[in-house]
């Protein structure tokens, strides 16, 4: 009783200023992190490491492409990506968004509203292509992905808002893998695995969540028209009792 | 000199009675084949194992759906699932079809040209999906294969004829993976895993590739012609010199 937690799962629900939560899903909350950054902690960070090492298993050396990077999901990536020791392409929508995936540790960073950014993705790759791809917006750009995956690249498949049309030949001819991220099918030793990585890496000083926005409680129905039309993201947006 | 063998890859070309293979690229028939069944080997074969043991990487037990079961490739996947003990569910075109794939070891044969054979395919499946498909046909299955597959389970797309429309929700939504297969970015030690292992079951007699129709050299372009425009496959098209 009294220690500073995290959580991304509840009982009552977490629009409000107490809530009931089952003890497992209680994370200790390193000293160097406030509230609000421990709001933004759970389901971003625990979706990007599910994504990244348990489903993509990257290894040190490789290239990886966050597509949508400024998000709370691809801040995240980022900074797990740098912690493993790869080489991270970002892109992000607005100038905010460049500025801050660059001040975060991405290598190399695209505006993906401009012309022609995939090709200059695959010069930077000396057309090698990119090892793994976390993607944010399926619907728009899994075509995309499959044009900038590496032979045998992965592609991992985090968020999407309708239906897209895709080249299967596409994959046949890389070999590329498409792996889905659902964070609720995981299974106990890996979550198990996720918290611990995840908890450790707010110790070290590695992962540390970035705010965007902050609304009050009355103001949770702007945040969800927010983010679902705002152009460009700049972290996690948090609601404040 | 004077050995039996098979092959799938020339120097010369394989549309005619004498060529000139790399020996590298010939491999023993077994003397229960005849040159019309080894003829048939090679690429189907090759293609099924990469599909199954060094992609999906089946295991005993689970269960396999052959989306396309009576063309050579499909009908190389029965006969190595069954030599695996996988339970192997398959679909073909036409009743020829069917009863190939039933005599061949299918355990659950459906029709894809009759209405509503995937919830039947769900249905024996008792709802659950099957952890493994192999798709031949992606273009026209590709989502249909995302409904019917497990959670976490696998689909290997080994053909397709043009794009598809997908809902990538439905990737993530189970932790589908979709792999991609071209027998050609094979290692040298995949190959060799590939060789060693597809002799290894002709001489078991697991593996028997079964011949379709026979063409003459001269009818070589009627074949192509057959191969794109029959609507259902029973075997292997050879040409006999």
């Amino acid at each position: 009783p009294g220690d500073r937690v995290f959580l991304c799962q509840t009982v009552s629900g977490s629009y409000a200023e107490y809530g009931t939560v089952n003890e497992c899903y209680t994370h200790p909350l390193t000293a160097a992190l406030d509230f609000k950054q421990g709001a933004a902690l759970g389901v971003p960070y625990f979706t990007a490491y599910r994504a990244l090492c348990i489903k993509a298993k990257i290894q040190s050396g490789q290239s990886l492409l966050i597509h949508g990077a400024s998000g709370s999901v691809g801040i995240a990536c980022i900074q797990l990506a740098r912690s493993r020791g790869l080489t991270v392409y970002g892109t992000a929508g607005s100038q905010d968004g460049l500025d801050l995936i660059k001040k975060l540790g991405v290598h190399h960073a695209f505006n993906h509203r401009e012309e022609g950014y995939e090709k200059r993705i695959m010069e930077t790759s000396k057309d090698k292509g990119v090892d793994c791809i976390v993607e944010m917006l399926s619907n728009v750009n899994l075509q995309k992905d499959l044009d900038m995956v590496s032979v045998n690249g992965t592609i991992v498949v985090i968020g999407s808002r309708g239906n897209v049309e895709i080249s299967p030949r596409s994959i046949m001819a890389k070999e590329a893998n498409i792996l889905g991220v659902m964070l609720w099918n995981s299974s106990e030793e890996e979550m198990q695995e996720t918290v611990r990585e995840v908890v450790k890496g707010t110790e070290s000083g590695e992962l540390v969540p970035v705010i965007g926005k902050e609304y009050t409680l009355e103001e949770a129905s702007q945040a969800h028209f927010d983010i679902v039309n705002t152009k460009s993201s700049t972290g996690r947006l948090v609601l404040i009792p």
